[in-house]
């Protein structure tokens, strides 16, 4: 893959105020526990979430293709806090004035080149609940796919640069231990629980 | 739930410097894009990596018993940052001299009170690649109880209070969909990214 052989590069990492940075901030929340004591917790916060009170969705999405058998579609980015190349489903910040739903089909689109059909919405998840509030929740889409080859043109935002693999589903979870045998190339973890728990219904011996 | 109706309450929620904050911080990476172009990046991270290189572990957990069916034990908490009872995998964050599956094992039995026996460890996985560097990895964990009823006594630091639920495998996604019909909770998202997963694999129509 090209972008990993003349990838991006980090050329400083400083630290940022709360007041200063624009997408995140930092707070520190003073709370009484359930036995009445004053305790305190740190946490990260995003700046941009909307009137849909939720910060972003994936798109957990199956292709269908006439001939072929049904796979999903997982985005590659490289992905600064990382400085790796990040496998994950298509997923985005929801806008200010949009629902989950309205933002699952408009990042879908523009990540995929695909027009999607919203088959369920998952509840409101919590990304990381030691660390943020920030939430979420999980799209499940289908795409039904014509006859040809080509990829539909994606359209991004001027410099998202968003690689797109096609898996059977019956390939989703050896296809990505697969990726994490490359270098630096790292699985997102919401993705990995999917796949894992597909594999552990599919091969589990206890029930 | 006792907790749930004489619950923590939050009195102050304030900005915290990056300089100020013990756990997590802020960051603003300047890098080169793949075009050569110059770009910034906001990231949260936490400040307590150790020699693992990993944040975290959680534990996805298959309890054995003598006479009931397969099931996993999930745990309840009030997490500060979202101001809810948040349902998750036993998990914690890696001691600084500790591997991955020191941590789990330690943690498994400090949160649940059992005994651990690791299966399997999946690679290392990104939390949220959009946010933060902030990663953990997947320790899936099996623990053969005896015939009694009892719960084992956790271990828990001063001011924890976690509450233990077992839920037979069978219905377990059916169960965390409950949860989110309750004032207050929250899923965790990689616990019902698994959930879902076994679901879709259970019912899906594809292949």
């Amino acid at each position: 893959m090209s972008q990993a052989t003349q990838g991006p590069v980090i050329t400083k990492v400083s630290e940022l105020s709360a007041s200063e940075a624009r997408w995140v901030t930092l707070q520190k929340i003073e709370y009484l526990d359930q036995t009445g004591a004053s305790r305190t917790w740190e946490v990260a916060t995003r700046k941009t979430r909307g009137k849909a009170g939720v910060d972003a969705v994936a798109m957990g999405n199956v292709l269908l293709h006439p001939s072929r058998p049904p796979s999903t579609m997982i985005v590659i980015q490289y992905r600064p806090p990382l400085d790796a190349y990040t496998v994950e489903w298509p997923a985005g910040l929801i806008d200010a004035e949009e629902t989950a739903e309205q933002a699952a089909v408009r990042e879908f689109k523009e990540e995929t080149g695909y027009d999607c059909k919203v088959v369920s919405m998952s509840p409101v998840l919590a990304a990381d609940p030691g660390m943020t509030n920030t939430n979420m929740q999980l799209v499940m889409v289908e795409a039904q796919l014509g006859e040809s080859d080509e990829l539909p043109e994606q359209r991004l935002d001027d410099g998202e640069r968003i690689e797109r693999v096609v898996i059977p589903l019956s390939e989703f979870y050896d296809r990505l231990v697969e990726y994490t045998k490359k270098p630096r190339f790292v699985i997102a973890a919401k993705l990995f629980h999917f796949a894992a728990g597909m594999e552990f219904a599919k091969t589990q011996k206890y029930y």
